[in-house]
């Protein structure tokens, strides 16, 4: 059994981390953690999150220096579901020790440390850490995750998108005449766990936001190889995203060779499935899945090829488990996919 | 034409009264006002409420003791869509010029001071107004409205619950052995426009708050004239409410009973649906209706009234504008109903 | 006063044309129609429209060939909210009379009957009548419509790609290497009323279809001028379209340019609203207005503008009736917008 | 391993407990079947269920006669998630041999033949099957759900009213000068896989329906030992029930006393969580467990409790397998809560 430590537990994606660790059957949860003014320090699971009343036992205690060298230390795995901020200023003590560090903020995405700057607000001082930081992008990184010590578990935008694009891009499919276009909607929990007129109830209805300068598309151009244009859009459900990818495929491409590609890309990955219909965001709520459809215009040579994962799963709390099953030495769906496993 | 002025036009009750007035052909709206240290003084009704956007002409302006007396001896009506503390202390002032005043708060529903302050955590010092004050039931009050000063606009959920038990008890035909239950469901604009973590979007599912304690219970008994339990719901949507009324009756009482009792009580009540089947919240979301409908159980004595009103409409500021209609000595649905003013 | 009927009163959109025409000041509902097998026949408005509960008077007549004439002969206008073989079969004999008729289906929006046979499904034969029919896009045909006969009434999602569109494509500010890329997201309310699994309450969440050959396709390209690449999702809302459109500029285009032509073209159009930031889809249901916003990425060259309506209104009734007002030779906007007419 | 079929897996019902079954550490799924006609046989559960992509090894096999003499020799456990009518006939046969039954439908809930007739529309002829039928709300029939060969798997509104009243009923707390009053909201899961008006999402929202006539009110009396007033509601929620019970307390009864009663009645049931607060509908969604809390209010004698639970999962498949594991002597809550099993 791995010994476990989730910082950040307070959050939606602490929480469905917590969840995911609870069930894993090589994973103990041992420390809950939030930061050192948070309000909700001191409370269980169970006070904090109505869905997992029944885990009363997980206390949420207060993150400290001294801890931070503790739990390097002494734990096998640490979960990071803190600010961009915070875990930049933590990285280096957490790896410091045994333990495997697995950040879900943006900070260690981006190996150009000005591009950061840029979309990030602040200048990166945690170099060593960024250098080492392997993108977890799990169906793509199975080797370099097996040996990594700190992992940057990839946004949820990206995910989605880039599980849509690299198949072709990888394959030099893409007319490079137009960028790839990315229209996604996200679910509201993607906003995190705070007050905030923008995400209350009564104003959240379909809208595009960060048009043309969102912090994603400089990870998915970095990922990918090539320039995209992404529109976010915040939609009214909790749960999910969908991303609508538009691109130009290079002359005489057809329908039958995506088939062939991405079939032969995902013949090994039980979290992609390959639809025979365009995904919807509830076939995948809930779920560490990624659903893939796409479709071909021979005529015009244009392709629309969908892409839907749950934004708090695949698009990070699953996607981050993927990342420690490999790092730790298991199955990469363990703990995810019943009879998989 | 009828100078009016709103205050409080941040809010979704402010924005509504807006709407209105601006379509009502015998209002013209002069000033739109919110408190003095509002984040949104100066910005015009189209850049704070996205559905108005067509509104630019209307500035936000902050209210002060000067604007107080200026519009008390200047207006024809004024709609204070306000907290129940900024109408318990302005009314004074507003109410002493020719300006009629229409109070959506909870400031002046409650004759007695002591329940008041027990509900509203603060004691009653406007004695005189309150004193004044109609219980604005507009269809209930239609002569008393009519030569009104100052009209406390009744509550959300005691509109919703008067109308279906108020021809009951006035009929004499409740059994006081058991109180009403009212069962109530409100749509989050009920909440009101402000950041929270309680009615952000991922964290709102219906869920009963307030039980056997809420303010709108004494409000419902003093104007129903007995006691009730009611127990109301935040419910995920945005507009309406449902009051699912359960009584026991007099013995013998019969459905046929009832189906005269309420045709005869609302006969020349537009604004009062009689339905023939029981009403859907989206029956009446954006409009000023209530809609009705009831069985009987004559075998076990019990019936079951069901209620639905817009919160923001009915609950609030359409039925402000029925009591303004009539105070100002127009038809009571003028400016709400298409065909019937 | 005008006298108008209304064909197909039973659907979503034949109800929301009898609630704008009942509370426009110069028009009279004289006939609410269904086809003559429907289940509706001989129900009133208030029985199929639960938000109708107030219009007991107007009952659903089955419509027949000798209705056909006599509403040809009687009335000044008739809406058509049909099937497609139903306007084609029912326009010769409707538009022989006196009657201007505005049809709400996709019968008369396509002018090469070989485009309209592969996305219909069946021939057109009315050819005389599809000559005559004027495309109602109400901002850029008022002096067409001054004198139609015959009003084909947008689709929902060529208004609101087409309002997006046609500012960038008629200055010339496109650069043809790409085909502007609309992505869009309809409220249920599209699929008309009926049951459906695809359309049941659980099984809706957001999800591309008709993906690369929706039958709206042909109509923003004929109506815009080029060609286009649209991607319609079903969304999880009731009412209306976001559209997120995509474009290439020209070289050298700037935010300032794009700025000033929308105003320029948009200058007199009360329904066009010209937004400060990305619309909601909230911000225009159940109302008649259009919102725009765009962003340039000047370094790029590319472009995203989004626009939203309400599919059943903009997209369907309130620019039939913007249509109606102008070929009856009143304001467009009548009985549409308070404070404006 | 026990070897287990789900006969009626094409509804939503029977697709959850095919999820369950397949991560359950100690069943095989060996059948998956439908109607002899359903348009669903010969697809697989990858087909009909967008959730279930990954479950393309499991096609929908239409059953006869001969397939149910097969099962009942073969199986350890079978689960009917069929209309009443087909458990009903079917029922004879599939519990002739070795397997245990579990019946989700209505067909065995109702010991009272008269009571049964009356409420499902059909005269009940397997009385044989009736007698032995163990009503298995888990939490009160452990003992007798170890022998059981048939158990008739509470309906979803009886399960959340009877964890919340069973208590207050068997403690002897309940004033009988009143009738237990429960309000119920349902989500559109509960009304099946099906096209129909009623459940098409624009239709949908919050009303009441099957006022003081459902036919759950007969399994709530029947199964709790004394006369309720029942009025469930539809909601616009695809998954979950949140019943609100009003009842009057015998004087003297307090707030501690209810809580040590819960405490002490639902003390060694991990499924049954009683709450801090009252719950939300999405505290359970999804989960297996029951959320309880309640609050007195001692000067009246009226107490409030309020109870939640996911409707396909604790009111249908989740408890199907709490009976099932304990039919085969296994932990209830084995497959069903990580770390608890």
């Amino acid at each position: 059994m791995f010994n476990i430590a989730v910082i950040g537990a307070s959050g939606y994606t602490g929480a469905q981390l917590v969840n995911l660790i609870v069930g894993h059957p090589q994973m103990t949860l041992k420390h809950v953690l939030v930061s050192e003014n948070s309000a909700d320090a001191g409370k269980t699971m169970a006070q904090v999150h109505g869905n997992l009343a029944h885990l009363s036992q997980y206390v949420l205690t207060p993150l400290n220096s001294d801890l931070l060298a503790e739990l390097a230390a002494t734990m096998d795995g640490i979960f990071l579901a803190t600010p961009h901020e915070a875990s930049h200023d933590w990285m280096e003590a957490l790896s410091a020790g045994k333990a495997k560090v697995f950040d879900l903020s943006g900070a260690f995405r981006l190996k150009d440390t000005e591009v950061f700057a840029k979309h990030y607000g602040f200048a990166h001082t945690s170099v060593d850490c960024l250098d080492k930081a392997v993108y977890g992008l799990a169906e793509y990184q199975a080797d370099a995750l097996k040996s990594a010590n700190i992992v940057a578990v990839p946004g949820c935008y990206p995910t989605a998108s880039l599980l849509a694009l690299k198949p072709l891009f990888n394959a030099g499919l893409l007319d490079t005449s137009m960028r790839p276009i990315i229209n996604a909607v996200s679910g509201v929990s993607g906003a995190g766990r705070k007050a905030s007129l923008t995400t209350s109830f009564y104003e959240v209805s379909l809208q595009a936001y960060g048009v043309l300068g969102h912090r994603h598309t400089p990870e998915i151009e970095a990922h990918l190889g090539t320039q995209v244009i992404f529109t976010p859009h915040l939609g009214n459900f909790k749960r999910g995203i969908l991303a609508t990818v538009t691109v130009k495929l290079k002359a005489g491409t057809t329908q039958s060779d995506l088939d062939s590609l991405y079939e032969s890309v995902y013949a090994d990955q039980p979290i992609v499935r390959l639809r025979e219909s365009f995904p919807k965001v509830d076939d995948v709520a809930h779920t560490p899945f990624c659903d893939l459809h796409w479709k071909v215009d021979a005529e015009s040579g244009y392709a629309v090829v969908a892409s839907a994962i749950d934004n708090v799963m695949k698009g990070a709390a699953s996607q981050a488990m993927q990342c420690a099953n490999l790092a730790l030495g298991l199955s990469a769906t363990q703990g995810l996919i019943h009879g998989y496993e």
